[in-house]
């Protein structure tokens, strides 16, 4: 239930993400929609394909696509003002990346996933939509772009849950929220202070 | 039968948009051939993996790959002239849509999908191909560029099928041409009256 | 056995490559390690979801991932000068595509595919990782890029794998040996002796 929720409540930002991303760039409404959509369910459709679940219950079902459609709409008509389109991109995108780390490991689980497997699953799952929008819209991964940590929040968001559920008797629901707000709040923390990781060093010959 | 005919024809349409793609980006012979034959096969590829039917069709048999070698060869030598490669690439894409669209369609429902699933598995191996091909190019997908109308006709055209099919008696076959006449055609269409779709509106701060 | 440690090879070499091509576009050290990580595993993830192996080898076991993380470490810490780092991801990314090709086809057969899956998976498993890192790093994958031979050696080597393992008594060790070095070496020889393929005769009209 409360899987559900989170899951949707993913759907819903990335989606808000990909379509604001579609704004940034002049696309026109069925451009936004679709890069919305794709990047809504695109990293729930990876998690389903690795894990062997076809069709993926975002083909399978009419819920995801819809509520990604609609939140496309949303950000289409009430995106905010151009000069913030690159900061609410930011915060849709870490907030479904925190979402989809946890619920994507916590799914795997209930395949019977090792807990590596299901850490994995996870952070393929956060990466896995963001990675689809940036690169439809011809940009390089905000996963990839210098000074952010990204790859790491989600990382440990989903660790958090594989190795807490797997080894513990608190139930899942509390794994999935502490990992949840674990993932998005140390991406935004590192946004907002500005932590910056080391660029490899350079030996100009 | 028509379905297996519509499908080659897909691939062969797709193929050669891949290929000449590939020419207008001075690839060399070999860079060509390739990004055609992946055009070709990869909405299929896509299909496949999304219906957990594996090895892909694409991938066990040889006809399909074979069908995409020869027609990224045949647009290799009989590309036209310079000036007209865009065009040229919209209309055998707008074909390769339309006939993907449906015959997802019907392949899902073929392996017990529900209507929505059929629609989003023609929707998605309609799109996939060319995806993959501009992704590939390192262009913006044609699907989201302004000003086209994409996915709604691929939309349609899968729609069409898999509500056709599964509530009428008519067979399979006249939804087949039908929906594909009706996705290629109102995409042609589209461009050729250069319909046109709102952008987001600017709210410049 | 044998398998195992060309397949680790591979990965090794394929996460120095994506790893290099982040130190060369000033990614910072997670999207390094991130970029290497998956230009490692990402042509084994999709040989595995091809075929239908799920969940993937690199997603089930730890080993893989902790593999392509270190070698995406030593590049981090010890690529070349700046001015060779393209050069190096050539000749890194030539091994990696020998290595897969082999041992992608030899995985096919294993799960009793045809031999014109097996070539193709094994293909499909060369050029994947490289096509990921590419397009993560915004770049034209080298696979098309003009005056290359690419996919040619690669499909020569899972061919004689293929081929080879299915018609003749002779062990399966050797045949990925000798695939591997002939993709390996053709790819080379092609770059060192600028090997040039025709580019489209061009029709300015």
């Amino acid at each position: 239930m409360l899987l559900d929720v989170l899951n949707y409540a993913g759907i819903v930002v990335f989606a808000a993400s990909g379509a604001t991303v579609g704004v940034r760039k002049d696309f026109d409404l069925w451009g936004i929609v679709t890069v919305g959509v794709l990047t809504g369910v695109g990293g729930g459709i990876l998690r389903d394909v690795l894990l062997g679940l076809t069709p993926p219950a975002s083909v399978q079902n009419w819920t995801p696509v819809l509520v990604a459609l609609l939140a496309s709409l949303l950000a289409f008509f009430f995106h905010p003002a151009f000069s913030q389109l690159r900061r609410t991109i930011l915060v849709l995108d870490a907030f479904g990346m925190g979402l989809f780390a946890t619920t994507g490991a916590v799914i795997a689980l209930d395949v019977h996933a090792s807990p590596f497997a299901a850490t994995l699953v996870g952070l393929l799952t956060a990466i896995g939509g963001g990675i689809l929008r940036d690169v439809l819209a011809n940009d390089v991964p905000l996963l990839l772009q210098p000074a952010d940590l990204y790859a790491v929040p989600a990382a440990l968001g989903a660790t958090v849950v594989a190795v807490g559920s797997t080894n513990t008797d608190v139930p899942h629901w509390v794994w999935l929220i502490v990992g949840s707000v674990l993932a998005t709040g140390l991406r935004l923390a590192g946004l907002a202070f500005k932590w910056r990781l080391p660029t490899a060093p350079r030996r100009r010959s």
